[in-house]
């Protein structure tokens, strides 16, 4: 059974809106609404043990997942959600061993999605221009012990891939059909180019760029979904939705 | 540049709607509506090329992907969408090296692109009761070179799972509720289990057996994808979708 | 050109989310964030005009529409989204000279909403149990200019209906599977039922209430509106919407 | 109880996808997979009887309903859903005595929706270029019984509208934003627009001609309606919808 270390970091559950992630060493304490609770006191115990508050109300101490780290991250900033994230995995193809080029990096979240997909052998290289989200992305990648598979680039990815033979080129930018041409270059024969993009302009620039550009099976879709209220006698989805994050396209790179 | 050699599998792609997975060896020959074209005639060029049919259409034979094999699957049976996998993906924080009890085997396309996930260390067990759908599946999972990671096993889910310590327990069967004692015991703490089910009776049952034995953190979903046509005035959501495939019911072990 | 008249109701309108339903009589100061405004200024201008206030932002001094009317109510309480009321009069096919049995009451809202179109020479019977519901009810509905078309009845729809050949009964109750037998014999031959339900297992009770009481062509929908914002450049649906209000379910009496 | 007579359109009900509007005239015979019914049989009973098939099978025959004369002419061409018909009669605010432009005619469906809110005292102006749909459209509203409510004309709304001080103007044509100008000086002060296009590239023009011609509380919808299958132990959405149909606009006109 696993069990809670010093420096482990951890899901503290007390309902699906409230949780907190946590690391257990000396003297942290996790302040709530419902009491304190001493969070070394989890040091030597299994993940899953139930904890009390200073209230007498009860917490579970979950491991943290890669899910839990990201929503740690949207909090924050904006961030490609699981419904996205999901897709992009089963339309690029990309998994165990895949060389992939993202950007912009952002907060890390995307990039270090990936990576934990890409690992062992396969490798995120992500490209970012500002300064100041290169440095938050490395603490974030660096909480989820995920840097190892991400090489973090200052650099602009409208102006050059410098990586040949990739994979997958995922991008999350404003301007995504400035780097198709790029995308082309790097990319292996029928790798994968995706683009997520939050107007529907952005979409029609983009699309028209690949066809243009080398990329066949050209794909754009929307994913939207829904959360739900199951009680005997009281199921139904919850009222308020994201409806929108972004549009999502994909393409396949072929020999011109 | 990535060969095709003889007996690799090429997508041959016309449009987005006419895709054909082949078999690059001797004597090898599609008809189609455009024509045939001598697949063997690959053999020895890069992915990526284009070909011509005897009608003179261009085709271009592409890499298939994971999601290619599970398309040429899904038109012989009912498989999980993209949209759902990936979200079991995401919620389940399956990835390189997760143990994984999968059931009801089916065709084998959930455990095929689980396994794509979990190699190159990891392992996916799948359950089935009826010794057809398992030669099916075999079939399956040797063409997307993926069975080393599978586990086959002819027995029932609802009667108790052999495996300890696991890291997830996915399920796309009639009557999950039934599993739900049997996956908090084969999970490891705070493991995740995840429910794919068509009717909503079905998550009915299952969140409460699930509430019942052990799991929190209890999340339902429902995931709708709309495809776009993207042309520069013209560009309008697709008139049909598929609006339902199942709800997904996810939630994580805790130790009672 | 219509002109604001003493007590013409007004609707100040600044922007889509900013918009106040006020009345042009004496004296009358509607105070916002954006400064206070003279509403008796208006009164023998025509509707349409723009007015100032006092931090010298234009207002627009619209007729309020009954959707407006519909928009004030709902602020207080919970009533039907135009998208299902439009679904409901389409599928009843209520209009000019429909005869209607409506209940519960509640604010008004959808009895006024009804009312507006089987006048001039419809009716509509709305029941509550509630005494308070059917002050606030009957307030709401004055204001409307409505009340007329509508005769507001204390009493228990579950426990009978007084009206016969009624052409639709429209329910928005917690228990309309137990007013199923009773529509049927207020509705005249082919008339329709039409049900508003938040969870599906109210839908599941009422479908099956419907199918051993004399009616068919049942069919339960969901209606889901997505908001737009478009402006060149920066056209997307809106983040938030309101993906749940309830499920309708619609049938028409046969002769058993 | 309403009785069918002679030249009474009939709506015999087999099931949900089976329904066949007929017209109850001697020798009239309807031939269906399920046999042959002699729907002169009818003439002298109630509506909502039940009539059996030559092959045993019963039929309901039911009053047709306006969305029943719809789903005939949907059949033949492309129609506005119930779903959009009912926002834009909630958004425009068309009821009893309204008077309303429309425009193209096309099949007359959505012209004969409109009418048969406004009546007795209102009025639709319905415009049409094409001489062949005119000619179809005076024959299915003549069968709807609603024409003397509608004035149809062959005249091209991008030229000009004749009306003036009507309440709504509602468009279903290809280039609504060349008729924008003209909907402003028809309408009354504080009248709607309502617009209703299958692309977004049509949204964005209108909506910026809207935004430079004297509209505000212009907004942009878009409605999905999804079915359910409702059945003990076997509810759930069901697999295919039509996802798109077309985006819906709406303004109010102020004055300059």
């Amino acid at each position: 059974m696993e069990v809670i270390v010093e420096n482990s970091d951890v899901l503290l559950y007390l309902d699906n809106k409230r949780k907190y992630l946590v690391k257990a060493r000396k003297g942290e304490v996790l302040h709530t609404h419902k009491g304190f609770i001493r969070v070394d006191n989890l040091i030597g115990k299994p993940f899953g043990v139930k904890i009390k508050s200073s209230m007498d109300v009860e917490f579970v101490a979950l491991k943290p997942t890669l899910k839990d780290y990201l929503q740690k991250i949207a909090r924050k900033t904006q961030i490609i959600y699981p419904k996205d994230a999901g897709l992009i995995l089963l339309y690029t193809n990309i998994g165990p061993g895949s060389r992939v080029v993202e950007g912009g990096t952002g907060s890390g979240a995307l990039a270090g999605l990936l990576a934990s997909y890409v690992k062992p052998d396969g490798k995120v290289y992500s490209y970012e221009t500002r300064e100041e989200f290169l440095k938050t992305a490395e603490k974030n990648l660096r909480r989820m012990g995920i840097s190892e598979f991400i090489v973090l680039k200052k650099a602009d990815l409208t102006q050059g891939i410098e990586e040949k033979d990739v994979d997958a080129v995922v991008l999350d930018m404003p301007t995504p059909w400035l780097v198709v041409p790029h995308a082309y270059n790097a990319l292996k024969n029928t790798g994968t180019l995706a683009s997520f993009s939050p107007t529907i302009e952005q979409v029609i620039k983009t699309v028209e760029a690949m066809r243009k550009n080398g990329f066949l099976n050209i794909e754009t879709f929307e994913c939207l979904v829904r959360r739900y209220q199951v009680e005997a006698g009281k199921t139904r989805p919850e009222t308020l939705t994201v409806s929108h994050t972004g549009y999502l396209t994909f393409g396949r790179k072929f020999l011109l």
